[in-house]
């Protein structure tokens, strides 16, 4: 789906922060990026603002995927940090939960790889808008 | 207080988003960030991750205010996102709505300075959770 | 304003709780109910979805107090329980933070009324959307 | 487990909205009541409070089942309503997303059971904290 690649690449935030959007398909996104000093937080580990970004971006991106005519916004968004984000890099994966015209109820987890292990470390749910292009 | 200074300066996410700790007293923080192409969405507007970082610490050094002898992590935060992310600068400020010994409740209102006029772009509420320093 | 009266009215829930509506002005709404052993939770506190109840009702009527020609319904809802329920009445107070077309964003703050003093309870922040008479 | 079936009907809203204990097993637990007039909201589908009831205690004593020695309280939850609660039946299925000392994070969903067939009806997620008994 180019037009995803195409929103993803024009978020500076994305490029900021080393994101790549890993996978798409209908109703799932994959988006990750490594952990640096540049988006860590005071104790050296994954900045929250970092796991937000990526399951926030996953989950609106999994609910554009079905709205081939728009942009979204998100109107709410709420995150759990479960565990530390310690590790080498934090994958989002992103789904609707709920489709709909005027909102989409969309869900992301969070997970980080540490020497090959995954853990998940997030868990977020809200609610996205579509809005004309 | 130092140590919230301290503690901010630690971040390698906000000197990233070139964000600013611009007042601290008792229970109440405020924090600002420019927003750049380098922290913009695909519109050109502010990312909603700036907005959430900025309105996370805010509350999250608000909460540290109250307890001289550790660090806070996010346990829980949800965003609501009122108004699109237009102008110069964004500016947050946290306050603590519950102290807590075990979990403190917070809350952050997020503004867009936009040519000298503020307005509201955001409502954050979240938990916070004391850790040893 | 009498539709929200109306709709009051037909809350087979509300009628269970003992709640009244007790002030409706545009964007604000007072709904109170007692607590009693038939809505009380393990401790004989107010249980949590009574709470959760009058929140509810109190932001989701702010809302419809701004909407001629609709019924709302709840989106989604968050609530913080601040302090245990205790106390002879609980007092919600309803307001629109940001009205929209598509959505509304309501918040509500809950007061226990204990020997006639009050304390907050709860804090609640959602989303609204306006449906078709 | 024995002290879970004994908080539950000690609660005096599960009597009132007539809920029943229907499964308890580590980690998880399913609570489930009908819909009716008295439960009920202003088109007469079960009331968005009664959704919360049900699935805010399911987390709950899901929650409980990994804590032999405590009583849990709610310190915040947020329940999306996915769809009307249209209906004879509700059942909520709660279940611990993160497990912790300090505090629980956990998940419900709920049902709705309508001529034999299930839709969900809702989502929620929420923070579950350990008190003394």
């Amino acid at each position: 789906m180019q037009r995803i690649h195409d929103s993803f690449a024009r978020q500076g935030m994305m490029t900021t922060l080393g994101a790549t959007l890993d996978a798409v398909r209908e109703g799932h996104v994959t988006i990750s990026a490594p952990v640096t000093p540049a988006t860590s937080q005071q104790q050296g580990f994954g900045h929250a603002a970092l796991t937000f970004a990526l399951g926030d971006s996953a989950a609106g991106y999994a609910a554009l995927t079905l709205l081939p005519e728009n942009e979204v916004v998100t109107s709410e968004m709420k995150i759990h940090l479960l565990s530390p984000a310690i590790g080498q890099r934090l994958i989002a994966r992103g789904r609707v939960v709920k489709p709909g015209r005027r909102l989409m109820v969309v869900m992301a987890e969070v997970f980080a790889e540490r020497d090959g292990a995954g853990k998940q470390i997030a868990l977020l749910t809200g609610t996205m808008v579509p809005v004309p292009l």
